[in-house]
């Protein structure tokens, strides 16, 4: 693997870094990690990387590792750099004839996102999108319940992700988390919805199936100075006729990663908090309330096939990329074997990043309507 | 008291009598328990009163009552009926000298609500609302928290009532409680919005004060044969900017009584959740979480005079019905000895009824209108 | 009902009469309130109470009401005082004729309690020991879990109960509450055992009908200047071959009433907190966790005998003590109809009372006793 | 890293592996995986090893390693086995100039441990035993509090590990992890106290710095058939006057991996779940409670220097090893740069070991002794 992006200040560099290594599958050979080629140097040491493959440049890195001899070149990219350098990374590495994983949301926008898809499509090379939370094994179970039945109709979800990081003007202090994703020339054109609404939105479509039809949303601007939203709450009406609240801020004063869902059936309803991602309960007014733990009792196939440890051995962050990277590589391990790819070691792809890519724009597009109520969702 | 409606087979008749009897403050004197002067005996029996003043309508009650001499008759009438009863009870006793206890929503309309207000003013009586969750410790504490100005600003209300009680037609079954709350005739103009919805926004204005400016509501029918709302979601601006999300539902299956409430200021967010009502977070980015419990440590002397046992050990929702009684009972001593009523012990009135009529309608409206976005709120 | 102890700046007093008149069956007529006539006087008066059945003795009250025609006459007296005057008072209203409610422990020693056990025989008198907490729904439901052998045989119990309110020594302040119970004249040979380990050792019993084989305790008094334990551990080895950990203290700074039991079958275990009452676990290795709630989904009917509220609307403290008040209104009443009393309506009598006392006679011998390791549990 | 044990049947094995390979600073090179040369081998080749380092047994893997030029052999092991090669193998590799990374218990007795103590002091090498549970960053606070005076003088520690995994004789069933640790020739002279008691122990050492001066204890087989106690009671009496409890079970029936710490001083109680891993509650009874959470607001360097997430991302089981494992690299780091080690970056050593070996023979010897009370703690 070799990784763009991803230099020792940066928050998720270092964890896809912890992501992709923890299963030794995976091994980071090269990288070009900063634009800053003293930077990028500086990791690369940090990391005992050969220093011959560390490279000032994704271009520089992805022409010289092509020259490398198959076997000894990185099999694929890792690009963990803010938005707006996805695509152009994304598109480079693939029409050299690398793989690629890349951090969400896919591109800086719904059309650069359809372009990556043809080029993926085209080059029909791997593409996965970290949108990790979707990793965890009782993510897996509830989506097996609601696949399986036992919630019945999909009636309602609530979706939410609250923060409170953003409460203040972060962004004018120097720290660089907060300046690149309140850029719009970086972030693309949202600030909490892209950041962590399309991780909400992600989540509720990957549990349910269910499709946006029409959103009703309203942006703020809380904080004085800021460029984009640092609010967002969004009605929603799904394809079937349920009804979604999907509401995300960054100025949730105290709130931590609050990322929680709930969907309601006419059988039962499910619960969880990412906050403790190994409980995922089940309840329905006439038959109470089941608590489903990670490796307790007897779990679906996509529930075990996704954890690490026994029972109340926390499992946490780390593992919800450990998993989408692992099961990215055995999809190119099955590839270089001829074999199909399990189904049952699932990642997210292209498609949920146009997906994603929709979400922000559709709601963008609601939010700066203030007379039409509703707002069909287009991709 | 003399008690209108409640007879052994309603729900909240028996509430309103356990929480006015639990402070020996107020004695149940007499009732027209029901529109059956069969069921009425019955239940007058069974509360042991005298069979006397066990009466056949409301009115008979009433009327008899105020025969009685001074000191022997009832001072006051609990309304407990069906909502499309609240006005005329509460009409007829206050023209005929008695002061009122209500249960909520105040009336069947605004229109009803409004003239209520000017029978009231013109008779100088006392009339208290019973939205009872503003009765515990804690949530006097939040307010008093939001008005010492502990959360700065407000930016963000999110406040959720999700029952799961009728995930289905119960309406149908013989279930009296779902009968009249789903009959538009006896319920008013809609079903979960009115029921509890009015409970959500009640508590979001009582903590924090705030008045909505506009809104935007999705109300919707999920259990085919019903004709109220059994679900609701709602974007609000209030009107000093503040945004808020409140949703409630009664096909959230599996879902009891979560009434739940976070408020998210410039300086700091609370939470509280109903189900848990003697604990209250309150917390920030910088300075962290703090767990404050009811009779733990150094508590606002609001929370404080709604409190009845020592730290630990629980105090639930018969005593939120407790505290407006024995404060509606203190105000109505206040005025017997010619004295101001101690605004420690206060409690919603006509005015709050008229706020909870108008969030009906205008949910309503704006649910009605697919066209326009936001409706403002008039009241 | 006609109370004794229970002044105004008493704590369980109130409790008792809320409890008591929470559900309309239970009045309190007369009362001899304190040792003082002026204070006794004040409570009355505060109560609403005939100045002329306030007294200042219990001997006064029992006597004057015994003269009272009957139906005039209180039914039964309920006895709030410190524990020294528990076995007087209680033998003087039986033996003039007077059932009896009594606060816990029963008595101040253990040959008192079967004194008193042979004059509630002799005079086949209804004598009821507000062992309140065996009163939550949830513990009903514990216990029918146990009796129809969802846990199997029951292999190991853990009971504790700490506090954190006597860190210091609150006694010596004036604090009336303290000042009693750390007194050995007034409260007897322990301290935190007798005040609440013998609510842990009641509930454990209550809920899985073991006995005490023999135990090994370890009393401690941590605060300077106090005479009685404020900590205690204990080992218990339970007749079945079942172990037990019993450990209560009153010095865990910062706990407030944290009553927990968690008791652990072959078949399953189950576990309950005090402070979230309305919720009861049962789990086990290979069905996972369910959890069972007040008045959700389908209860014994021993837990639906003692619930009023419907799922999801707290209830507490009080009603605990109202269901002990209300069950044994109605022995009283099948007495007097001349019914047998239904078994549903249990509560906790002389029986509890004097294995109550026996538990802290037989630990306080345990842990003076450093040499030997075992105390055979003798009665 | 060449790993002792740790096949892919193995538990241990695979979270010492992501542990040690979470943050890059360490690779396993080689391996003796298993007794077994053809598992050692499959095990070898499913973690992409070279074959050449590929060991059929320990001693081999160490001698053929030694022979190695420096910089290309292995610099330490890491011993995975079950307790009885801990020593062997650990002498073996000491003896032979590597450092050892152990699994706990350090030993299969008390005199081992010694004899272990006297071969690391005589080499000079660095020795690191994975009691990983202290690794966790609230852990690290929780020692920082107590350190800092924040508890005041320590009272009283209720520590707990309650599993259910064993409540049947799972042992006879062909499961690995079962059959050892209930085998006395591979575990020692305790099951669930060698298991798991000894991290109970060792966290409540390592947050207070108390040493055990006398304790109690009742150990008991409940699943028939099985060797060695499956549940385990403890009193205890620490040096300063403190009183302890100690409980663990492998028989708790629906437990998962339950370890629980309460911590009460004079001036404050701490309370941390090994399943909530990121919370740490501080209370008093005049202070209330503060919830301290991983990376929110002000923490200790300790902590922080544990932590890899912002709030709010959970971190969990491999991260305490990871903890250890990079602190062990810290140290070896700072030994060839001819430093010292920052005391920052802690991990349990030999002492930790002796300890705990300890504490398994005074638990053992004192529950055979059915007549003293009080085992004096000796080492």
């Amino acid at each position: 693997m070799g990784m763009i992006g991803g230099s020792l200040d940066a928050f998720i560099g270092a964890v896809h870094r912890r992501g992709s290594q923890l299963d030794g599958e995976i091994e980071l050979v090269c990288g070009a990690f900063s634009s800053s080629a003293e930077k990028s140097r500086e990791t690369g040491a940090a990391l005992y990387l050969d220093p011959s493959r560390v490279y000032g440049s994704y271009k520089e890195m992805i022409l010289k590792e092509k020259e490398l001899p198959e076997g000894e070149r990185m099999d694929f990219v890792s690009i963990v750099t803010p938005n707006h350098l996805h695509f152009p990374a994304a598109k480079f590495a693939l029409e050299n004839g690398f793989h690629v994983v890349c951090d969400k949301p896919a591109t800086l926008n719904l059309a650069e996102a359809k372009e990556l898809k043809k080029i993926i499509d085209s080059t029909g090379l791997i593409f996965a999108l970290t949108h990790n939370y979707t990793g965890y094994p009782m993510i897996k179970e509830a989506k097996h319940l609601v696949d399986s039945g036992e919630l019945g109709e999909i009636r309602k979800i609530i979706v939410e992700y609250p923060q409170g990081w953003l409460i203040d003007l972060v962004e004018a202090t120097g720290q660089k988390q907060a300046a690149w994703r309140t850029d719009p020339a970086r972030c693309g054109a949202a600030g909490a919805i892209g950041d962590i609404g399309t991780h909400a939105e992600n989540l509720a479509e990957y549990i349910t199936g269910l499709e946006i039809d029409e959103l009703c949303a309203d942006l703020t601007i809380f904080v004085e100075g800021r460029q984009l939203d640092d609010d967002g709450n969004i009605l929603i009406h799904y394809s079937n006729g349920a009804r979604g609240v999907l509401h995300c801020s960054q100025i949730c004063n105290g709130e931590e990663n609050d990322l929680n869902i709930r969907v309601y059936g006419s059988k039962a309803g499910i619960v969880w908090h990412q906050m403790d991602p190994n409980t995922l309960i089940i309840k329905s007014r006439d038959g109470g309330s089941r608590t489903i733990r990670t490796n307790v009792g007897s779990l679906s196939a996509q529930a075990q096939a996704h954890t690490r440890q026994p029972a109340g051995h926390p499992e946490g962050y780390v593992e919800t990329f450990a998993n989408i990277y692992r099961n990215f590589a055995f999809a190119l391990r099955a590839r270089w074997e001829g074999k199909t790819p399990d189904p049952l070691y699932d990642f997210p792809g292209i498609d949920e990043g146009i997906k994603g890519m929709a979400f922000i724009e559709n709601v963008v597009k609601s939010s700066r309507d203030n007379k039409n109520k509703w707002t069909k969702f287009e991709i």
